[in-house]
């Protein structure tokens, strides 16, 4: 067996057996196969799809490429969260403390921004001190004290995904669901959960722009985790324009701390409970559905996900002056509020072109080296389906680092139609597949 | 501009511009754009292909890639053949002296075996002394006194192709139309020549196996060359069986040099008479094609062409005993005969395993880095055709450096079938595209 005729046989559309994968995966993980072959294959299978097996074995051949995490020593119940990544998304930053003040362990792993997506590690590490990179042995003890804690991929956990999703980055083969089953999959598997909630966002500013791609992945997701016994569901939810009204890392943390503290945006809300709820509800802590998410809205109100989220803080060596006063926080030294060019009502917030402003005004990375600036980002003052005034303004574009450009203020701008007629608002989920 | 927007065009299906082409080539030439992008690409192409425009920039971009051949002090008419390669094709080292007798320049550049295919180069390196690696202006003075040369491909002539077969090679993306035309095409342009001529083959020894895909590529090399206004015909030729009887470095040039003398099968005396008599025409060496096929006869049957080949051996170095005598060569110390195991008519001699069996044997290279065993090979006693006796012997394998397999006997065998009604001979010669 050759790595040549594994890409030969996917490129001519055939099915891969298991020791093919088992060859690639192990060989790459190993160093013996070249990036090169592997990229190749990659695009094979972007054109060439893989059936459910083929799919499911390169998940667990990649989940099998590191360690397991070992949660068998507590007796909670674990559950964890995915996004599929998108603009404005800080749910997470919420949702860990809330479940696990609802009795859900949620070992969380996160990833940082990339492109026009955000990652909750460099929200989290706005927050001044905040450590991320936490040995297994030491997050244990957090998930032991807080049922959660809230960290960086550690090198232990499926290497062969470290790899592959840097090169799929590269490379144009990142929207190749079953090459997002297995990067997602193989990871949450290692975490040896027993729940996990997907939240599959379908929009111009997610992997795929249609409801209908985004559902058959949302689909594809869901099957692959049932071959394992993982109790899986996903919420497909809308990613046309942001989630929330911040956007940026410090912006989009103290958006999140906003919410623990009882203030938060109709959407951001909507979503965060009902992907709380899920976890709550299926690992047995609540009966039904509904008193999951009456038992989630009232941890919320009662402050104990904010208290939650403030011990986990320290635990991790960040700042609690800006959780208990988010608005102690440095202000960016440049700003410039994008106006209506005209009366009328918001018909789009293009959720990508604001998160690749977002980035460009230094929130994010174009690669994987850049910095980030935690002070740059994008405060939306409208959304899809508000009127506006002549001048109102639009959104806010910040920056710490560098001036914001005209060009990019022009990007902005273009970003927002503004209609005559009333525009009704995006409903925000869109469907629950399970 | 980046890569991975280029890449993505592709694999979405979009045309390239001459911009986003040179951006490729010309990084990945100087070593800007890794190795793992380039084959994202190869493999998006494979599937996305590119239209005529696409295919003459890329051919354009990559014969610039490196230096052109200045043959302008030449008075004579110049003209190359390339063949896409097969299983017992030594036409080179028949062809090259032929048509230089005819007053056709040739400056022959060839390759070296990879896979079921024979290489030229190692070909004439079977001859003892035989220097195939000769610097640029050593070659012009072989143009000058001999009106042709057999050498490999130098670091000078398209370094992108030289990077990008290497690579292709290794990601299952040789079978793409517009890579092939771009790197046959690149090389062929870059010798300035005034007619080229192709042996596109078509069968199961060949890179694609129906006469349909192999005639596609046939026009699609006719007319790409035809943008550079480079007289072009492309001969489809059979492959579905080796070509003439020998299979292996020096036996085929032990064949070669024994039709030099006069004696030869019928398809390579054929085909070879063939594509000479195209040179000689389009060059306008004889006024018509019937004409020059008659002159390239009379070259061949007065020992010219023997003559002009011996010239050359001397001249690169190669020891002229086995040119005048080839049956004074070394024996090969290992051999085995495959044996008709019923009587009938040869209905099948597949190419494609008998080269595999050959380069198993040692005649030929799995990695590039193999070396070859000038005694290894196979010779046909039979072909499709054939009436055979049972016990009969089919053809024998040959080794030297190490014995002959059960395996391979065992594969040798299945690749012949033999049925009890008559069976026609395979045409060789299947179309003519100009």
């Amino acid at each position: 067996m050759t790595a040549l005729e594994i890409i030969t046989k996917k490129r001519n559309g055939m099915i891969l057996t298991e020791e093919d994968i088992r060859f690639l995966i192990g060989g790459y993980t190993k160093g013996l196969i070249p990036d090169y072959q592997i990229s190749a294959f990659l695009m094979a299978v972007y054109f060439q799809g893989m059936n459910a097996r083929e799919t499911a074995t390169l998940t667990k051949l990649m989940r099998d490429s590191g360690e397991l995490m070992d949660l068998s020593r507590f007796a909670a119940a674990k559950a964890d969260k995915h996004s599929t990544g998108g603009v404005g998304d800080k749910v997470s930053l919420i949702l860990a403390p809330l479940v696990a003040t609802c009795g859900v362990m949620n070992p969380m792993i996160s990833g940082r921004s990339l492109g026009h997506t955000g990652g909750t590690l460099d929200k989290l590490e706005s927050i001044p001190g905040f450590n991320t990179q936490i040995p297994m042995n030491a997050f244990y003890e957090l998930l032991e004290k807080y049922n959660f804690g809230l960290i960086g991929q550690t090198p232990e956990i499926c290497p062969a995904d470290k790899k592959m999703y840097a090169l799929r980055d590269a490379t144009a083969t990142v929207s190749s669901i079953p090459l997002i089953c297995g990067s997602i999959l193989s990871k949450k598997l290692a975490e040896n959960l027993d729940v996990l909630v997907l939240d599959v966002k379908a929009g111009n500013g997610a992997i795929f722009e249609t409801k209908e791609k985004a559902r058959e992945l949302a689909q594809a997701l869901v099957s692959t985790a049932g071959e394992f016994q993982l109790k899986t569901v996903a919420l497909l939810t809308q990613m046309d324009q942001p989630l929330g009204n911040a956007i940026g890392n410090w912006f989009e943390a103290e958006e999140a701390i906003q919410m623990l503290h009882g203030e938060a945006p109709d959407d951001l809300y909507e979503v965060t409970i009902e992907l709380a709820a899920y976890m709550v509800w299926l690992t047995d802590q609540s009966d039904t559905l509904e008193n999951a998410r009456t038992l989630a809205e009232s941890k919320l109100q009662s402050g104990e996900a904010l208290t939650r989220f403030r011990e986990i803080v320290l635990a991790q060596g960040g700042d609690v002056t800006f959780i208990d006063q988010p608005d102690k926080y440095a202000q960016p030294r440049f700003k410039t509020a994008i106006k209506a060019s005209s009366e009328g009502y918001i018909a789009r917030a293009h959720a990508r072109e604001l998160g690749e402003v977002s980035m460009l005004l230094g929130a994010g990375r174009q690669k994987k080296e850049d910095n980030v600036d935690a002070l740059a980002g994008i405060k939306m003052a409208k959304k899809v389906g508000s009127h506006v005034a002549k001048d109102e303004t639009l959104c806010t574009l910040f920056a710490d680092l560098k001036p914001v450009s005209e060009h990019l203020v022009q990007r902005a701008q273009n970003a927002f139609t503004i209609v005559s007629e009333k525009v009704n608002k995006l409903p925000i989920i869109l469907d629950v597949i399970q």
